[in-house]
Parts: structure tokens; sequence; C-alpha cells
């Protein structure tokens, strides 16, 4: 367990890097990440590099017993290369070009950047490969970021024409799955295919889902041609990515084939503002909503079944987000506790210094800009000290996460309110009030290992994985499908009725659907008790299966909304509605039970437990602090009983064994 | 009294067809509509035609004793087209191209897209001329949709050049009667004035309005192109269009001059929730507001003076509002005999069949796209069994309804609340609450054969309709004349005293006006008694006319602002206030009043009553139950005297003999 | 002290002008301004002059003893001169040209434009340059209307090139100086340099604060090149620009230092919707906000130091705002005084005569547009019949105002909250709630003469400003410093310790800041009361001062947030907190007593005094009269001691004289 910082010695006068350095070993830092903006500084004219400055940084870091991660700088092309082969840059939906003077400005799929890309990464491998003290790269940096996954420039026009030629036998069978009679959408040949531009109104749902396909499989693309020739010129040293968040356009999973470790850049007072649909409390404006970040961690830690990084973890402040609030005493050292908990096996701080030029001037570092320390040193310091070895989390609960379900629920949401992550989120967060380790997914992943698998808005479906799920039922597994599963198939047509080719094994169909804004009434029962459930409503014909809930309000008041039903060895239950809190509790913990998994009763807001390698983490995200009753014989290897706010105590044992109490 | 339906049979496979005409035939609808979207079909490459399968549709229609309506498929130019001609395609303000990939996508003035309409439009008609199944043809599909009317194409800069020329005498006739002296706006010739582009501040109104005019007209000028296209070749089937409820931009009563009949596509639960400027109720969301679609049954079947069709009544949930609530059990059947009540022949449902392609495919039908029957079949089938023949309505008030007056509100709207279908609506509600028959006519119509005509927002005005208007009044006319009446001339500029030519009928000038937010208290009385009004004020000079109400409230306090005048055989009441609910109903019905027009007192919110030929339709929107007191000798036709939530009652007699209250 | 009025002869019918005169004479204006849209009339084609109508309405004008403000016309370049030169239009950032259609639609920086200006502006003050009536030109018409500072053109790339080349002494220079080493943002040259476009994410902060300072002073060399004309011609005439109020893109200061008079175009009802945080209350839309308007009064007087004239002024209901109530009875008059009250030598009323065609129809004038008078006129007259003659204002206090300060903050705000004219505004408040008269200056103006200084987000800071205020404290002064000073350095790059070199002056730094949306609770101590603050804190560390307020909430409670220190004869506060009303007017207080500067207690909302040449102005935007308790031998020169609702009264003597309560 690790604890490092980003570092960007080209901001600051070579006489200071000596104390830097100096100071980030004194406080326990083991890895120093570098490189990921400097190509301009690299290689200032084509031709001219200067790479000595890198050298002698590394050699400095290297002196101090500390390990330096690489960066391949290809995020910000300088303005020379932009200005001899402007071919490289993105361009919007409307034509318009997305011009240099920020970051990720350049197209995956351009010819002429994949060839200035494998130059400088070429380059800079090689002139590394022997480094004792480099240990891995990072490919990039935060592929998506800003919206540039999906690009509509001439280079994508034709690359996107090439990948349908690989994936459909003619254009016949093209028109046949996506369904093109509709709207006389036929086209003659794969050349009259265009990237979707700006037309009267929507687009047809199956050009868009296989654009947004494209446009993923262009980064996994881009980032495996890093990967080739880092690995070509060293085998020995890790390649990773920093994945963001709650990314939207981005299938992580399949970026994740070419890498040996995932990492992903972690800023829970940022992402608490930008990228849930209900407003921040105020506990959470200081220190984040446990769960927004834990999911993230169980998505990448999910990616390749292996601990992560959090590469990137918010050290303070940050500029970003619509606010700026300080976060919470502690809450630097909460968040490294938190993502170990989670499975991460290190965390790095970004950054070291709080940088006095460019953009991010009002983004915190470790250290202030003037060299003194800043809010997070400390808690850096406390976490490194803190840390102990640990094996990787073993979740008893997989929950099914696809970006092409996201995506394909984004074209065609059928409602404002609608969201894929945040309707999972009301799944995932029923798990966690429980102390349940979740792994996030994809649903191609084998499931033997679990003893419950949560599926929500398994939208896109098709026979096979229906038959997986059978199997994974019939063998002993408890399933828990949501609402939109199976309604469409995987080139986003509607079957013939959903849940499609998994009605079988739920023994139910849907009847109708509905969504409902906030100000309509919306009630169902469930095992006899009454809840809420929002925005989207499935009246189910259940043929096959028992009644589990109904609906008690509007034109589908007493039809079914949830049912489950006894498959070989196990269950599967179907949730008609996007429950509520209370009804997600209801639901998951009965799910929960069924498979024998430990669990506690619904813990209080931001108080979350995690247990991995026989320790459990009681990480307080809250403004109270709580009472943890654990076995006589539990050892507190961190804090004690009483966990404060915005404090971490970890006991030795199991989830099954604490009881967490608000004081 | 007919039921039909559209149908895509291009959408499903041959093998189907006999059983959808065969249960189409048994639910007893009439009429079937095809091939609005079908070009890419029908020629999928230049010259390829492929009629075989409309053939045998129409074949198999047609051996069921159904009768077809054909539609031209212009909407949809298919992509060869698209790629061949690009010059076709639309253009934004901003230059930005409408490209392929939804529908509407041509421009109305390219002479590319004329040539193409003229050889699909002559080759389709050739083939269906001695058919004997086909009934008529639905020229395109809803001309406007998505923003479609104004396009900015060099081809319609041209064509805006020779509308002008053809309608100014001379350049300096132009400048003079725009007023274009203003920011030095003169022209030197036709040549030196384009579409209205992206311009630092507003454009100049009267240039706008024209640019309005423009672009309707060259909708009416396809529109009759295609008219003598199927004319010419067979003057037997009738021509109809299918027009969009609240529609902004092209005035229906000029493109219906080229048509047999007029009809329109109905879609109640999702126009409450996307144009009407207030929140829907929960019952609304379940059965939409009788009033907004009543407007359109009574402006669609005033545009001919002559029974309506509903082409398309919505089946059920549909795609593309923000919320898909399921329409209330039975709301499917009160919109079509709700359509019948306002003088309406014919409702078609859209569609047949739930489609799993393409758009529309969380849009249902009247069976869902497995082939089972959803919501609205049994609806459907139930109006087709209960409707019987009836005479036209015959209505004994008009509605002054007019396109330019709404563009040019809109162009200078003056207030962020002015909208000028929510004004109309405020005094259509309120005479649609004393169960009154309303024409929605353009003012230029005769008027003789109403009692009273009311005139909201009657905006630009000419010597020659305040001749009309006053001919009318002193041949015994009641005309209630609204707010914002003669503030411009035909022009766009303003005039030297609004009302302008009005002045001497209304016996009044507009010495102030005002447009107010909602904070601001606005309240005024009428005949003695305090209401609120919103919006808009007008602080009226009454030189020659009875003061009946006065501002009470803000700087206007005690200002007069609601005068009538006798004159002739006839009065004129003039409302200087946008009137709140209340207001509305006290001075519309002191109006009907006086012109001896039957009437209920006002309406509750939902239910509403309307007389067609010796029947009384009580057609309840809300969800509450309501009774019917009706003449001992009066004969339910349909339903009783309790009339539940969204259902239906019909008895014989007239509006004056019935009495309704909720229970 | 001159009413006067903005006149369009071009508008009306020659026989109508002496009509129009006459009643000008007949109500006291004195000047009349003209001819600032009138390029089309002057010159229909080109070369083709027509200066008739002018001469002629100038001499109806000269003969009833009124002056003429001539226009140059170069705000509205005709459609010929468009045409022929289309390289003049405007471009915005993704590329769109600002079309020809409304005003303003020219690039400062076009070598064609200024040619053209050139050869007009000549041309007309060749033929005015002898005429006795003429007493001055207003150049162009509010520059920067519309968004039209800041262009995108290719004139304008090139133009950046060369200022930055000016103003660097190399590209290394430039590098260093903005930090371009942040991802890689380096420039190899000048020419690589372009106005910024659109980019993925936000663009680097120094780059987009050069430009907005080249776009300025852009306009300020376009405005000399006009000034320089009309000196070289005749060197009598006064020139002026009309600014309008709050502008956010435009150095008022550095244009007004090409001219002899400024004035400014005051629309109070308009403005109090549309460029305010908050909503406005009935009273302010209906008279508006007298801090508002009372700043940028306070702005352009202080431009010049010398009496400003209100060239618009508000003559009734306007067209522009989103709401156009009618104002007040006596709005018209009271707004006048107003102006007068803070040094305001003439008052031109916009305009005349409501006009008929174009934009502004729904913009009153002094006479409707049928030629009777409006609203406004008697206000007018009274106004000019009251007025007597002053000598300019002697303001004991300086608020430091800066554009740069304005651009820095807009580019990097740090929270949706953080508005700089808002937070300037609290603290002009809290002044003005005293009744005390300041100057609001740019930061580099002597400050000799003020007893105190407030200097709210003096955000970018040097050493020399620094050392002015250093040595305006030490000689006596009280300098009042608000939050975010001292944060950057005038390249828009973070200082080491905020305020940077304003720290030992103040005796204290930054330690944190934080931006914070308005649910979290934000109280502070100051004086040993509570107060509440809003959006920003800073939590200080005070090594060298007294601490005066500490946090009383949130992660930073007890931290120190406000501080002073004597220095000198005098004292310096810093106040880290944006303040609420109360704590605002708590800490203004304390520094106008320690300044010895006159005032009243906070008086009541809408309600100010001002003292101007011996005598006391007491002006009541309210809705509820005040009573005045002056001294015995006081004199009311207007009104009297009852000031009713929307009055004003004038008494001699001075601020601290009198007393106001609300009645």
């Amino acid at each position: 367990m690790t604890i490092g910082v980003c570092y960007f010695p080209e901001h600051w006068p070579r006489e200071r890097w000596e104390r830097d350095v100096d100071q980030m070993a004194s406080a326990g830092l083991e890895y120093v990440r570098m490189g990921e903006f400097s190509w301009g500084r690299i290689e200032p004219e084509r031709g001219q590099f200067g790479f000595e400055w890198l050298d002698e940084a590394i050699e400095l870091i290297g002196d101090r017993g500390m390990e330096v991660v690489l960066c391949t700088p290809t995020a910000t092309p300088p303005k020379w290369l932009v200005d001899e082969r402007p071919e490289i840059l993105q361009e919007d939906l409307d034509g318009t070009m997305r011009e240099f003077g920020s970051r990720r400005h350049y197209c995956f799929n351009s010819a002429a950047y994949r060839e200035e890309t494998d130059r400088i990464v070429t380059r800079m491998a090689e002139r590394y490969a022997d480094n004792p003290h480099v240990a891995g790269w990072q490919l990039d940096n935060e592929y998506g970021c800003h919206g540039t996954v999906r690009c509509y420039c001439d280079d994508c026009a034709n690359a996107f024409r090439e990948w349908l030629g690989d994936r459909y036998d003619d254009i016949g069978a093209l028109n046949e799955k996506w369904g093109t009679t509709f709207w006389s959408q036929q086209y003659g040949d794969f050349e009259a295919i265009d990237p979707p531009g700006p037309t009267p109104d929507e687009h047809h749902p199956s050009r868009l889902l296989e654009y947004y396909r494209f446009a993923s499989d262009s980064v996994v693309e881009y980032n495996r041609l890093q990967a080739e020739i880092l690995r070509d010129i060293d085998d020995d040293w890790f390649l990773t990515h920093n994945f963001m968040g709650h990314f939207p356009t981005l299938d992580a999973y399949d970026v994740a084939d070419d890498l040996d470790l995932v990492s992903w850049d972690s800023y829970p007072t940022g992402f608490v503002q930008d990228r849930r649909s209900d407003d921040p409390t105020v506990a959470e404006l200081r220190a984040g909503d446990p769960d927004q970040i834990g999911l993230d961690h169980d998505i990448y830690r999910g990616a390749l079944d292996r601990p992560f990084w959090v590469m990137e973890q918010q050290p303070g402040d940050i500029n970003w987000p619509p606010h700026a609030p300080q976060p919470a005493d502690g809450a630097m050292r909460l968040w490294a506790h938190h993502a170990v908990a989670h499975g991460g096996d290190a965390v790095m701080y970004f950054r070291w210094r709080r940088c006095q030029e460019g953009q991010e001037q009002y983004h915190a570092g470790l250290r202030k800009q003037g060299g003194s320390p800043d809010r997070g040193y400390a808690d850096a310091s406390a976490a490194a000290e803190e840390l102990f070895d640990l094996d990787p989390v073993d979740a008893p609960v997989a929950l099914l996460h696809s970006y092409e379900n996201l995506w394909a629920t984004n074209i065609q949401p059928h409602s404002p309110d609608f969201d894929y992550w945040n309707h999972s989120g009301t799944y995932y967060r029923a798990l966690r009030r429980r102390g349940v380790q979740v792994d996030a997914v994809p649903p191609e992943r084998s499931l033997d290992q679990y003893a419950a698998v949560v599926a929500p808005a398994l939208y896109l479906l098709d026979d096979a994985l229906a038959a997986r799920l059978e199997e994974y039922v019939e063998s002993g597994g408890q399933l828990l499908v949501g609402a939109r599963s199976g309604e469409k198939d995987p080139h986003n047509k509607l079957v013939d009725a959903q849940p499609g080719p998994l009605a079988d094994l739920v023994g139910a169909t849907v009847d109708q659907h509905e969504s409902l804004p906030e100000q309509v009434p919306t009630r169902v029962t469930f095992d006899g008790e009454e809840y809420d459930f929002r925005t989207w409503a499935e009246w189910l014909d259940a043929d096959d299966a028992t009644i589990r809930g109904r609906y008690a309000s509007g034109p589908g008041d007493q039809q079914p909304a949830i049912v489950d039903a006894e498959r070989g060895e196990g269950r599967v239950a179907y949730c008609g509605v996007w429950p509520e809190r209370e009804l997600a509790d209801a639901v998951v913990g009965e799910v929960l039970d069924r498979a024998g998994v430990a669990s506690h009763p619904p813990l209080p807001d931001g108080v979350r437990i995690a247990e991995r390698d026989g320790h459990v983490w009681v990480t307080n995200f809250s403004d109270s602090p709580v009472s943890v009753d654990a076995p006589t014989d539990a050892t507190w290897v961190i804090g004690d009983a009483n966990v404060e706010a915005f404090d971490v105590g970890v006991v030795t044992g199991s989830v099954g064994d604490v009881t967490v109490t608000q004081r």
C-alpha cells in the first residue's frame, strides 16, 4: 500500500527540486508521476529534443529511493505541431474545429497524429528503457476528458466506414440490423454513411449507438498503439492509464484490456457537485459521497479484477467544480483509506505544489505555491504512515455495469430524469448501505464467483448473455434484474416483448412502461409494505413468477411491479420500477439474505464499512461521530471504536462482526 | 364518422399483412393511411422503382372493404438523392446545413427538390390513378415539424428577393414601408436583401415579418405543386395534409386553400407538456387539456369551414414529449369522441403497431410490436362502434386567429411571458368553459354568420379589416377586442395611436402600455368587481366609450382598462389587459349574453360540453365524475347522466338544455 | 445644469420639424443630439452625399437658441458599404460572421473600416466646422453594445500579434510571463498566437486577459482615430462618447483619455432587470436602483474627474429589458436630479419622439409617436425649470474600480456567484447608505485628495501600486482592502502568497480561500458581533495585524477573517469575505468614522442623500415617503422636508446636517 504524488518539475526552478524531493521522501511518499503534459518542453521544436531536465528529475527521485511513473505526453500536442499538421485537430458535430489553447485537441483517428504519437512515444521509451527508477508508464492522460472521445472529422468519417465494413457482411446486413426502412434511412453502400451531423430531428438510434461504439473503439485502438510501442521497447515496466470518475463516452473495460494496471483520478468534492443528479449536502461538499467514489473504485478495480491505483487524489480545494469549498479536516486522509478499503493499492496525490501559471492555478497541491505545506500535506503523510500491506478485496456480489447500456439509454432515455449512472447508483448505494463489497463488472464477465448479481437496466441483450444469466441462476445464483432490462437487441432495436431473451428466466414480460415526472404520485407495494418509486414504471405480465409487489397509484394501479421466481438452485427477481432508497434497501436486502452474504442493517448516510483481507474499515464521510461495536478479540489497527466525523477506523474481523451506530 | 389507422406494411414481413388487415377490419376501421416515409422503399436507387409491395398492401386493404389514404413520400428524401443533389438540404440561420439522418431535411425553395418532387409524385399518382381503393392523398407529412419552415439557404435568398420584388413596386417603396431609415438599414436594390442572419442585435421587425411570410408562402407554393400534379392526374381523389397542433411558423389557412380536406395530428399528453406555458396537472398528463386540443380542432375545422379529420390520433404512450405517462383508461376513446364533438368526421389512430426500429420505437400503436393488442386497441374499437353520422358543427361564435399576428408578436413580444397562443387560449377557454362552439377563423373571413366575435391581439391591422369589423358591429354583431390590437400596420410599423384604424369603432385609444413580471401586483376592476390580470396592461383614453373597468394597482391606478360602446345595432368591447381566468369568464360571459348565445355557467376544469347536430357531448377530461341534468325527453345515445372520469356521454338536445355538476 | 434631448429629424416629415423644435424650446431644453445612425441618409450611395436635411435641422435648432451635439454615424455602416467591403464585419469566437441587419457590425481593427471612418468623419467634420450651432461631437455610439468589443476576425488576429509584439521584448519573454509550460502551451513566435477560439477545455488565463486588453485597446485606438480627425478640423468643439452602464468589456477610463467630456446612457428600469444578480423589487422596477445608477454616475464622473453628462436618459417605458413596466410618476424628473446630485451637468432625454419603424418601436420618447406629450415630457420640463448652476462634486472617498480586475475575475471567477460588479457594489452601497460621495476611479489615480479609499477585489497587483497604497496609508489615509486582492500579478499568474505585494502593508497573508454555494452556512464575527457573509472566504494568517473578525462556521471556524493595522499616520483594513449588507455597513462605517468623513446612519432602501456645492439632495427611489430633519437656517431649494415616494428635495447645507426618517 503506497502513497505517492504527481510532480511537475518543469514548472519550478531547478534549484528548488532537491528540496521538493527531500520533502516527498520525508513524507513517506514512494512514487512520483511526471511528464504528462511536457511535450512542449521535451521537444520545443520538431526534432529538437531536450530530455536532460527529466533525466535529472528522475535521478533525484531515484536517489531518494522513490520510483517514477512516467507519462507519454500526447494529451497536449504543442503549437508547432498543430500549425504543421492542423489535420490532427478534433471537429465538433457541427463542424467547428477544436482548436489549440487547452488540452486534448487531437483526433484519435488522425493518421498524422498516430505518426507523431509513434515518434514521441518511441523516443521517450527508448530514452528511459534502461532507467532503474522508472517503474511504469501512464499512457496519455484522462482519455475523453472535456467530451473528446467523439470527433466528427473526415478521418473519423473514413474510419467509421471501415469500422462498419468490418462488422457487417454487407450494406444489406447493416440496413436490416439497424432497421433503416424507418423514415427512408437506407444506405446504398458503406461510403454513404457519415458521422452523425446536425439534423432537423433526432438521429437513428442504431446509427448513433454504432458511432458511439466506434468512437470508444478508436480510443482503445489509439491506446493500444502506445502500449505496443512501450512493450516492444521494454516489457518490465507496467502500463496504466488514469481514467476519470463516471465518464460517459469511453468503455474503460475495453481500454483496460491493453493495460497492466488500472488507475483513476478521484476528486470527491468535485464529482459530488458536477455529476450527480441531486444537490450535495454540506457534508458531501466537504468530503464527497462515498458511494459515488466507491462505485468508481469498484469499476476500476473490476476492470482487470486486480488492485487499482488512485493516480490523482484530490489534495485540497480544486479549480473546476462550480464551487470550491475547503475539504473537511482529515478528508484527504479519509479518501486514501477509503480507496484502500475498496481494493486500491496506491494513492497518488495530485499535485505536489499549487501551480502559478495556466488553467489550474486554483487547484491545490500538497504544498502551497510558495512551497510551504498546504492542508493535504499532513493528511498524506499520516496516510503514508498508517497504510499496511493487504491482500486484494474479495467481493461476494457483482454489479453488472455496461458502457453500451449507458450509451443506448442516453440515446433514448425516454425521460429527462432517467440517467444510467444514477439508476445503477441506487442499487449500488443499497449494497453499500449494507457494507457489502461489490465488483462492478461488465456483463460478459464470468459470474461464478458471486453469491449474488445485481443487474440494473441491462438494456441491450442477446441470447448468449441471457443464457449465461440463466445458467448462473440455475447453478444457485441470486440474480436481481432492474427495470429497462432486455428492451433492445444489441443493434438498439426494440425486442418483441421486454425483457426479450430474459423473459423465460424472469417468468414475466413487460405489458406497459411509462416515465413520470416528479409531480405524479408513484407508489408501489413490496412484500406487503408500500414504498415510493420514481421516474420509471413497468407493468408486468407475470406468467411464471411470484408477484411480490404491485402498483398503488395511477392507471396501472394493482398491476404487478416486482416479481421473483425460483429457477433450479437459484432465484431471479425483477424490479420493474426505479426504487427510491427504502424500496431499494428492501429488495436488495432480501437478495443478500437469500445469497447468504454477511451484511449490516442499512448504515447511516455517509458512514460506510468495507472488508478487506481480514480487516474492516469504518469510513465516516458524515459530520457526526459514530460508535463501532466489534468483538472483544478484535484489534483496532487504525483509530478506535469512536470514529469521529470525517475520520476512519480499521479493526480486524469481518463485516458480519461489527455494528455501527451514530452517537 | 369514421375510425381508421396509419399503417406501415414496409416495416413488417409480408406474411404478417393479412392478419394485420383482418384485425383492422374486425375492429371496425374504415380507412388506412400509408406511404408517407416510403421513398427509400419505393425507389431504392434512382429510377429503380418497386411499387409491388404497396400495390399488394392496397389490394389487401381494399379486399376487406377499407379504403386507403396514400401519402406522397416527400418528407424523407433518401440518402442517394441527398448525395446526388446536396443542394436540396436546408440551412440554419447561422449557415449550418440540416443534414440527412432524420426527416424534413429538404428546402421548399430548392429547384432541385421541386424537380424530384414532381418526378416521384407524378410516378406514384400515375400508378394509383385508377386504383379503386385509393380514396385520397395526404401531401407530404407535417410541414414545418422540427422547425423546418424557415430555411436560410441560397435558394431561399433568391426566392425571397423575387418574392419581395413581386410585392413592392420598387425598392423605394420597400424602404418606405419597412422604415429602413432606422439604424441606416436602407437597401439600394432587392438584390441587397438577404435572409436574416446572425447579427449583433435583433433584426428589423419589418424584414423579419416579411421573411416569415415568405417562408410560409414557400410551403404553400410547394404544397400547391404537389396538389396540381395529383389533381391533373385524377380529380376524384381528395387531397389533404396533416397539420400539427399549435404550430408556430406555417399559415395553415393558406395551405388549406389548395386542399379538399384538412386533417391534423393530435397528441394530447404530448402537447400539454411541450407547448403550454403552465405545468400540466396530473389529470392533464393522463388525458391532455381539452381546450388546447379543442382550439386545434376548431382551427383546422375553420380552415375550410368543413369537417376535419384527425389524421394521427395518439394511441397510447408516445416517444417525443419530456415524459411518457400512460394515458388514463379510456382516454383514447375519449379523444375520438371529443374530436367528433368539435366537428371531426374521421379519427385515424397513429399507428397500427409499435415500430421496432428507428426513432419512434417508444411510440405505441394500437397493437404492440409483437402483434398483440395494446391499450388503445379496445378504445379504438369501442369508438368505431359508437360513432354515428352527424351534420357539421354550427358555431355561434368566431375567434379570430391569425398566423401573421402570431409571427409579429413573436418578433416583438415585449415580454418574456407574452405568447400569442396562450393569450388567445385565455379567451378560447372562457368560451369553452361555457360550452359554446367556436370557429377559429382568419380575420379576413366573413363574419356575418356569427352572433359574437372575439378578437384577441389583432396586432396588425389595416383599414379594410377595420371597416369590416365596424360593419359587423353596426349590423348587430357583438365584438370583443383584446389587448395588443391595432398596434402595427401590416408592415409591422407602429400606428399613430393604438388601436389604429379600430380607434373610432372602439371609441378609445391606448394612452400607455406596459408589460409586467409576475411579482408586480396586477389588479383591475370590471363591472364593479376586482380581478387579477397578467403580463400586459394598456391604459385607455376613452373618448367615446363607456369605461367598464379601471386599474386598481400601480402607476396606472384608476386609469381605464376595459371599455365598451354601442355602435349601430351591435356593441364592441375592448379589454386592455390579459385577463386571468375569472375576468375572462366575466368579460366573455357578458358578450355571450348580449349576443343571445346559449351557454352554461363556467364548467369545472377538464369537463366540457359541445353541441353538434342536435346532440350534446359531455367529455370528462378530469379525474372526477360528473352528473348531467338533461331534459326528461332527452335520449342518451352514448353513456348516461353519470359521466365518469375520462369518460364521455352523448345526449340529444342542445347546450342550453343541460347542466353539469361535479359529483 | 442643462436638459436636452436626442432627436432624429430623418424619421419625420420635414413639415413637422418646426413644431418639434418649438416644443423643445418651450420645454426649456438647451441641447439636441442628432445623427448617430444617419450614415445611410447622409450617403445613400458611395460618394453621393446628402447633408441638406441635417443642415436644415441644425439651423432650426440654432434659431431657437439651442445647441447641437452631432454624432459621427459610424455605429451603422450602410448595406452598400458592407456589400462592397464585407471584410469590415465582425466575427464571433466560433467563426460566425456578425452580419448586416442591426447595428455595430464592424470590426474596430478593420483597415477597410478605418479608411471608411476617416472618409465619413472628415466629410462631416468639414461640413460643420464653422457651424455656430454645433457645440460638440459624440464619437460613434455606445462602443461595445451587444457584445461587440471582442472580435475574432483575421484583422484582429494580425493586430493582436502586433500588439503583443509591442508589449513583449521577444517571444521568450511572453512565454515566461504567461507561463506557457503549463499544458505545453509555448509559442515559437508571435505569429503562432491566434485569438482565442473554440477549445475542448478553458483557455489559458494569461492569453485571455491579454486578448481582452487588446480588444479594449482596439476600441481606444479606433476612438482616437475619430478624435484626431475632429480636433484637426476644429478644436473648439468638445468631444464625447456615450458609454453604457455596467459594461463588461471596454475600459471606459482609457477611452475617456481622448475625450473632453464623458457621457453615458442611463436606463434605470432596464439595468435593474438585466445586470444585477438579485431580482428587483416592485419599487426598483418602477424607478431603478439608485446605487446601481449612482455607481455609473461616479465611474463616468471619475473618468476625467469632471462633471459628466447623461447623454441618454430613459424617458418612459423602454423596449430592451425583459419587462417594460411604466416608470413611477415623477421618475423621469427624479433621475435628472439624481444625476445632478452625483455631479452631472446635463441630462439629455432619449428620445424626442417614439419611433414608428425598426427595432425600437417599443421605446418611449418625450412625445408619443403621434406627436402628443408622453409621460416623460412634463418631468423633463419640470427638471429643466428646477435645475440651477453648481460647482462640481467634491468626494471624500475613492472606490478603486478596474476593468482589468473585472476581466481577470471573469476569466477565473472560481464561483458561479462571484461577480466583480456586484462585489464592488456591496461596498459602494454601504458608502451610499451613509450618504457619502464617492469617486469611482482607476487604481493608478492619485489618492491624495481622499480621506478614505475602498479597494474591493484589487485582484491584479504590482509593486508600484502596492507602494502607492502604502504611501497613501502612511501619510494618514484610511484604506479598506476587500477579498481577492493581490491574488495575481499583472499577467494573471498567481502570486506566491496573497495579497502579494500588499502583504507587508496589510500585515497578513491568505492561508486558504474557498468559494461556497448558498446552502452552506457562512458566518463570521466582526468587532464582537456575528454576521453573514457570502460566496467567498479567505482564512488569514495575521502576522502583523489586529484580528478584528473570525469565521464562525465550517472547517475554517475561528480562523481570522478580517484584520486591520496602523501604518504610519493611517490605517489599513482587510476584509477576507464578501460581506452581506450588515457587515459591509459595519466595516465601511468604521473606516468612515476613522477618516472623519461626515455620514448618515444607514439610510433606508431606495432613499439616498448626496451633497454637491453646499446643497443636499434627498432622492427617494422608494415607494414610501420620508421626512428630512434639516437645520432651521437651511433653505429648501427644491421641495420641502416631506419627500414623497419617487420625489426629490434639495436643501442647503451638508450631509452631516440632515437626518432622514421614513414616515
